[in-house]
């Protein structure tokens, strides 16, 4: 028996027998070619093989997880036609005289290693992408054969060095249990589609490869991110009621679907889902989610050569809001650039991109842009409850500013014979600190707050969620973050306006009593965490946990917060 | 008559005739060659000149202006010895048979696009570094003389495209009475040496260099950036005048060098600087300083091939301290990662660096280095009155972890017999504003705060400032600042302790009046703002502005506190 500890990507627990996922052979011998124009139509004919394959994956993918997964593909295809990667590859066979497998290896490597190199998450991710795609080129010029998990047809645990987001896509989850890796992180694309497929998956075990052979027993422990191989039987019975527990809890909150969310004095609470396509409704409302918390709309403008007309986004909002029905749907307005680059914008290279030109800065300078996305909203506001939330404002000035953008395509589309919905809430996202601090300022002018957790925790703790280096520094319960917090719901109250909340940590289990306690008025999450959060809540007393506040508000480290909540709340 | 405007560089006024500092030709044939062998032992002897020219240049700017700006000329003495530059230019001469012009122009070009292409003023800068000392060798590749401000012997305003570095210090006051440019901005290297030369200076206007001849008269206005060519006798009139009255109001300020910082009603105040070396506290006697408010100590670590050692720091620390004897000295302990890099630490590329890993958090994992440093300076502290503060602290754990470490150097110092100053201060940078929100919680651990503005805004408001983009967004004047300044305020009092502020709001006409009527007790500033800061508060009553606080605590926008602070103290 060995046991291995990793990170826990997807919930539940799998055991079955070892399947390894082997990477093809791709060796290959640098040679040295006579006719480098034949190696280019080789690299030619490899390349639109793979083009066709990644689009087949692509389609199947859509139909199974949605058009948001699907756009991984969209990134894969858009490497296999980028020029700065292929006409290097194409250089390199003329200029060198070397076979295209060199050439491709040679090139591509540059690149994984140029973004490996940067101590970043987003951009390691980068390389894995890159990896994936010129591997599949690879397997075609040397008429490899590339595996193929769509033909596994027992029970498994897949066991892998790395999951490439094409390998997930393809995974069924009548056979495939589980999936553990050498290699991966939570927010890495096959973690994120393991958690859609509700595949349990356990990543970044560092060694599993080389601890689990083919057909051994092994238990994937996808709740606590623990590894069993060759498990006792004993063991293999302690985790087989773990799952048969953890499959009554899913029921348990499953019959809570289409219960309202009260608390233990029955006060209603709201949970509402965050979604990035009009494909993601049918999760909220198979997870009883009371209303879109955030619908974040660039996956509109995403893996695409131009930007999407007013028509195409009216016909995806119009979608959300008729599914949604008389239920509120909160859309928030593009937030592009940063770290979430648009080929076509071409928008300048950044020191800081998570300090720079992004979302409302970028939306009220490109208005050309905004303007289209505000009237799509506007003419779609009659088919639903629309309410519309700007992103990353800093400054008064800027909400009134996009304020006054709204108002006047209101005018525009009024006078051109288009009808509105009337009252249309208008509120912004607080994820900027100086938004935070003078929110009694701001709940004069705006509607509502939707306070956006990843980004405040990162501003208000100056460290860049995604550094590794500084990652510990990310601190929800941090008490610097609950006075932010605690401020712009006092402050939205003062006016009579609703606090929502639609980062992260709205679905995370000791956040939830302590924001309870200090009055906030909507919980946005992912659709997956709304039975589970409901479920909790029911066991709270808002009273209680109000009185609270104050101790947890003059308390100096996150330690102290967690450890009183705990105990509060008798969680384990 | 033509006027241009540009942006403000040094202060003051000059009005003389032009002198055109043209740049040499440098343009070259490129060739293939036979023997590149020999190309690259003319290019290894063009190096060694350059690089003995610059140490003549770094070792006169030393005398004049002392070791920080001395250091920009060992960053190029690094360039010089970087094998990252060298040795492609090397490889091409070798793999393209080409001469050695001609790959050491393709080369240095590459490397300039490459930071020039990010939109950030501290890569541009890395630019015109690297372009400023491949001119120079190319110069001596080509066997031409290179321009020599330092001949200049009759009074001139200089015009040119742009300055380097190596003109600026090579600038004889007497007779260059000011210059002007069409490119760099306020951080650029030369406009930090003109302020420090008091040369005046306008930069940035574009199109200096197509509107001014040779010897035509010029007018370079510094104070409010206006450059006007070809004036009319009126005009020189006006600016003559102009420039008296700049002369008078300088004499006025120098009147109060002996003089205590005192409010209307009497009250002190106290006036300190910044400084990086032991050479600027000539400055801050000279400039009538009550104290160093901010020493960083960051540049005994740059420029330098290793760390510095315990001796090298303790021999800085006690010239500073003996130098200003009962007077107080903050020393702030290393800030260096981020956009400050050391070359000998090899530190990750990070995506977003004024968000990683830097300042306290590199010191309390690299604490081999920062132990060192903390023994430098409790042994220093017998030489007079210290204060030793930590930058970036984000969490209370962090301070404690700091302070623990100093306590343990304490002891081991003590038991080795060293003698340690009784009573040393140790207080933290407030930048990062989750410690301006709770300032509460840290006020009862620490001695003092010192509130960084430059990094406390650009966090607050998620704007990084060298971003042009966004730098609309760096609004020190932004009630959201202005009530985390208050709550450390506040904080800090309610525990008796003090507050001061060492970014450069601290010594701004506008901030002022503000941050007096919100208590702070200590500004530090560059010392060249001190006597301007004594002048205005003889006649600002702390207790009207406070009077005011209320009022303006409770504003939207940057724009109505300007106006208001303006009309009330009758500013124009």
């Amino acid at each position: 028996m060995t046991q291995l500890q990793g990170i826990a990507a997807s919930s539940g627990i799998a055991i079955a027998k070892v399947y390894r996922l082997e990477a093809p052979d791709l060796s290959f011998d640098k040679k040295k070619v006579e006719n480098p124009e034949q190696e280019i139509s080789r690299l030619q004919d490899a390349l639109e093989i793979s083009k066709s394959e990644l689009e087949k994956i692509k389609a199947h993918t859509k139909k199974s997880l949605g058009d948001e997964h699907a756009e991984i593909f969209s990134a894969h295809l858009l490497v296999l036609s980028d020029p700065e990667l292929i006409q290097p590859i194409e250089d390199k066979i003329k200029n060198d005289n070397v076979n295209a497998e060199a050439a491709l290896s040679e090139t591509a490597n540059m690149f994984i290693d140029m973004f490996k190199g940067m101590d970043n998450e987003y951009m390691r991710e980068r390389a894995a992408d890159i990896n994936d795609v010129t591997k599949r080129v690879m397997a075609h010029l040397l008429g490899v054969t590339f595996p193929d998990p769509a033909l596994i047809n027992e029970e498994v645990v897949i066991v892998a060095d790395d999951l490439t987001p094409s390998d997930t896509a393809q995974l069924n989850k009548q056979f495939v249990k589980g999936f553990t890796t050498d290699i991966g992180g939570r927010t890495s694309h096959s973690a994120i589609m393991a958690r859609s497929l509700e595949i349990p998956a356990v990543v970044g075990t560092k060694e599993i490869t080389s601890k689990a052979g083919k057909d051994i027993m092994i238990i994937v422990d996808g709740i606590n991110g623990d590894v069993i191989v060759d498990p006792s039987d004993e063991q293999i019975a302690t985790y087989q009621q773990k799952q048969e527990d953890f499959e009554k809890q899913k029921q348990e909150w499953a019959k809570l679907k289409d219960e309202p969310t009260l608390t233990s004095e029955g006060e209603h609470v709201e949970l509402v889902a965050n979604i990035g396509t009009p494909e993601d409704v049918e999760g909220v409302l198979n997870n009883g989610g009371e209303g879109v918390g955030l619908y974040r709309t660039e996956f509109l403008y995403m893996g695409k050569s131009q930007l999407p007309t007013e028509e195409e986004q009216f016909e995806a909002y119009s979608s959300v809001l008729k599914q949604m029905g008389d239920q509120p749907v909160v859309v928030r307005t593009l937030d592009i650039g940063g770290d979430k680059e648009l080929s076509y914008l071409d928008l300048p290279e950044e020191m800081n991109p998570f300090l720079g030109y992004r979302a409302i800065r970028l939306c009220l300078e490109r208005d050309d842009i905004f303007r289209v996305q505000l009237r799509a909203l506007l003419r779609a506001s009659v088919h639903g409850n629309l309410k519309i939330m700007f992103p990353m404002i800093a400054t008064l000035d800027e909400f009134r500013q996009a304020k006054a953008l709204l108002e006047e395509e209101r005018a525009n589309l009024t006078s051109e014979g288009h009808e509105i919905a009337e009252g249309i809430e208008v509120g912004m996202m607080v994820e900027i600190p100086a938004t935070a601090v003078i929110a009694r300022q701001f709940a004069k002018e705006v509607d509502f707050f939707s306070i956006g957790t990843n980004d405040l925790i990162q501003y208000t703790m100056a460290a860049d969620r995604m550094n590794e280096r500084v990652s510990y520094l990310y601190q929800p319960y941090n008490p610097a973050i609950l006075n932010l917090i605690n401020n712009v719901i006092e402050a939205a109250h003062a006016e009579g306006k609703w606090a929502g909340m639609c980062g992260e940590m709205a679905g995370d289990e000791i956040a939830i009593p302590i924001l309870l306690g200090l009055g906030l008025d909507e919980f946005s999450m992912s659709a997956t965490s709304i039975l589970p959060a409901r479920t909790q809540i029911k066991d709270l007393s808002k009273k209680e946990l109000a009185s609270y506040k104050d101790v947890i508000l003059a308390m100096g480290t996150s330690e102290e917060v967690v450890a009183f909540i705990k105990e509060k709340t008798q969680m384990k």
